[in-house]
């Protein structure tokens, strides 16, 4: 593939515009200008839509900010590169994502964070970094960014930081899952959770992100994984993630903290709590084992919960982690978690439920509204 | 030293017998009964005063369990073992514990814990394991144990899993203090918490516990060692444990963990709640970085106390940790902190600040309800 005739060009592209909260999206012709310094113009391939995008298109709580162009789970080719950008050149293969690693921060240079002081998600600003502009335009008029990648458009500009290089000879078509849900469940349970072979582990809420903490789980060979969920349907998909048990809360008249301490024997040796539920993290935290238990919090909580524990629980030797993007650092990781897939040692073919054509992405939103399968994969071509 | 003469026999010696809650003990002359099974009887020439001795004494809250011999921080010299024993002999030089390790269940047999399912702390039990029978007499009248140790009493009878057998060349008058409250500050810090040569560290209370988790952090090379306590007075004591700064949360119109934050660019990479209280403890929690800080909380809280934090402070990749007893199996790994101390790296001269004869040990009770010093030897011998 060449791109040597739009590098330093103004793109003319079809994006899905979002003109106003929860208004199905528009097919439009958009331009798309050259990336800036420390930036990257990417050709979309296949993006997948993600709970993320539908919150604040829904923008229900959130400051609205139309017309945008959301999307933040995909896999792309770079089409030009901006001054002072040395790691990546036309043609390479990447994957972008919704937060960065500038490399020289605080927090990238540490072993454990990701959550990098420039380029950690912002979902308020829908504007390059460098100029507070935006690199999209109909008419004139700006279209605003979302979390730094827009993938829902054939071309996008993405600031270096955000994007990771990886094997070309892995399929675009199913590496973009791991942009986001996927990679947040599966390192939850790899870097942070990390259970030994043998272990019990509770998954708590069995949608995209959590199926991934249990296929973490199945890859560091844990005996049992117990899946939590309120929905019962939930239940019959997760068998296929390794999912060996299965406890809804509204069975029980008794706390589900209690009723899986009594089916381990004192509580599991981890937990991943994946639903975003007050509760779910309380419980979360209480089932594991006293002495050496490890729960760990990755669901987005509202603002005013309040997480809440008689301090004897932590007293009695339990660990608690929150993380965020599964602490992996897009840059320097994300290439690792695809060569898994690559060995067969990560399967994602199951995580994709459903495919549409790009001119019928609103589609896609109906699924994942009806709670129908886990990632439906957009196909920029078609 | 020779103690043929006595195994198997009924002990006459002296102890100090606290009657009634609140009342100066009496020393007694009581009658100690031979170990039985995995039970050993030792010599205590050396014993402090901690805390917990006080609170229980009080019985303000506790169900009250009198006549009790109280004591737990001790060191001593092993006169006869019951039958089974073959760890320990007559003569060891060892330190009895107020929890112990059975080496078989499931804590002991993990690498984490050190909560022994057969010998953990049971504050309400008065008697001996196997026989649910008190080995103290006087006339016949029962005299009740306290937490498996009961060392006020020139012999005492302890489970072997509660007792640590240490090199016989340290001092037991020094090194008695590890018995408790010093090991549980020095190992919250090296065990659990772990900070990294050059972090920044902050403790929350500087009482014995809290000083020995500064003392932990000088050993790990902290860079900077914030003391936060409510009282003043402590700050100048705590400088010759190695900490740099103070912040007393009283001084502060805003939380001390917006204080500490705005001291260190962010939050300390460690923290360590030696206070007991809710509100420090939360602080502690609050008050470390986001991406990798990790909060240790060791105090004894109350009964109806709930630790409380918005989740998104866990979500920022912080650690909250809970330890007993500074995650030190007794039998394991009490014998290496008394190598530390032999090896001139760990201090605990400065810890003593009193020394009474056994006649006086009321004395010790009146140096810590006054919060005077921060332990007092209680000589046997004098
Ligand atoms: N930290 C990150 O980087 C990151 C990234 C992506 C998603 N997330 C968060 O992860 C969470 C899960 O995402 P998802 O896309 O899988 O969501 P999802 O809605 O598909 O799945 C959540 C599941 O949790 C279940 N649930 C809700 N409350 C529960 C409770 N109290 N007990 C048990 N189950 C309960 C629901 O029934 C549902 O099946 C969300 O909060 C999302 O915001 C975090
Ligand atoms: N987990 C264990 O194995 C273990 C063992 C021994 C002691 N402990 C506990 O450790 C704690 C400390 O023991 P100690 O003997 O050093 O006690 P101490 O009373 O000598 O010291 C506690 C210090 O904390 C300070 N403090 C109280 N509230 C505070 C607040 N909100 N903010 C800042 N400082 C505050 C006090 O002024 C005091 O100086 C106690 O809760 C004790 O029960 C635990
Ligand atoms: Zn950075
Ligand atoms: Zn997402
Ligand atoms: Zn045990
Ligand atoms: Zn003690």
């Amino acid at each position: 593939m060449s791109f040597s005739n739009t590098a330093g060009q103004v793109i003319r592209c079809k994006a899905a515009v979002a003109w106003e909260a929860g208004e199905p999206l528009v097919i439009e012709e958009v331009e798309v200008a050259p990336p800036q310094a420390m930036q990257v113009r990417l050709k979309i391939l296949f993006t997948s839509l993600c709970h993320t995008d539908v919150y604040f298109w829904e923008a229900k709580g959130q400051t609205p900010l139309f017309p945008r162009i959301f999307g933040h789970e995909a896999g792309g080719i770079v089409e030009s590169v901006g001054e002072g950008v040395t790691d990546l050149k036309p043609g390479d293969h990447v994957l972008p994502v919704f937060t960065g690693e500038c490399k020289e921060c605080r927090h990238c240079k540490s072993e454990e964070s990701n959550m990098c002081d420039l380029l950690r998600i912002n979902i308020d600003r829908g504007v390059m970094l460098n100029d507070g502009k935006s690199r999209f335009s109909i008419n004139g008029q700006p279209i605003y960014h979302f979390v730094g990648t827009s993938t829902f458009s054939e071309y996008t500009v993405v600031h270096v930081g955000c994007v990771a290089k990886i094997n070309p000879a892995a399929p675009l078509d199913k590496v973009c899952v791991l942009s986001c849900g996927i990679s947040t469940g599966l390192g939850a349970t790899l870097n942070v959770a990390k259970p030994k072979k043998g272990s019990t582990v509770a998954i708590f809420g069995l949608g995209a992100v959590g199926l991934a903490a249990a296929e973490g789980a199945r890859i560091a060979g844990a005996s049992r994984i117990i899946g939590v969920d309120l929905n019962a349907k939930r239940f019959d998909e997760a068998k296929k993630f390794g999912v060996t048990e299965f406890v809804n809360p509204k069975d029980h008249d008794k706390p589900v903290q209690e009723v899986i301490a009594e089916m381990t024997g004192g509580g599991v040796d981890r937990s991943v709590e994946c639903t975003g539920s007050i509760n779910a993290m309380i419980s979360a935290f209480e089932c594991v084992h006293d002495g050496w238990g490890i729960a760990v919090l990755v669901g987005v909580p509202n603002k005013d919960d309040a997480f809440k524990t008689h301090p004897m629980n932590i007293l009695n030797e339990r660990t608690l982690k929150g993380t965020f993007f599964g602490n992996y650092k897009p840059r320097s990781d994300l290439p690792s978690v695809v060569e898994r897939y690559m060995n067969k040692e990560l399967e994602l073919e199951k995580f994709i439920t459903h495919e549409v054509p790009f001119s019928e992405i609103n589609k896609a939103f109906e699924f994942m509204l009806k709670g129908d399968g886990l990632r439906c994969i957009i196909r920029m071509d078609a």
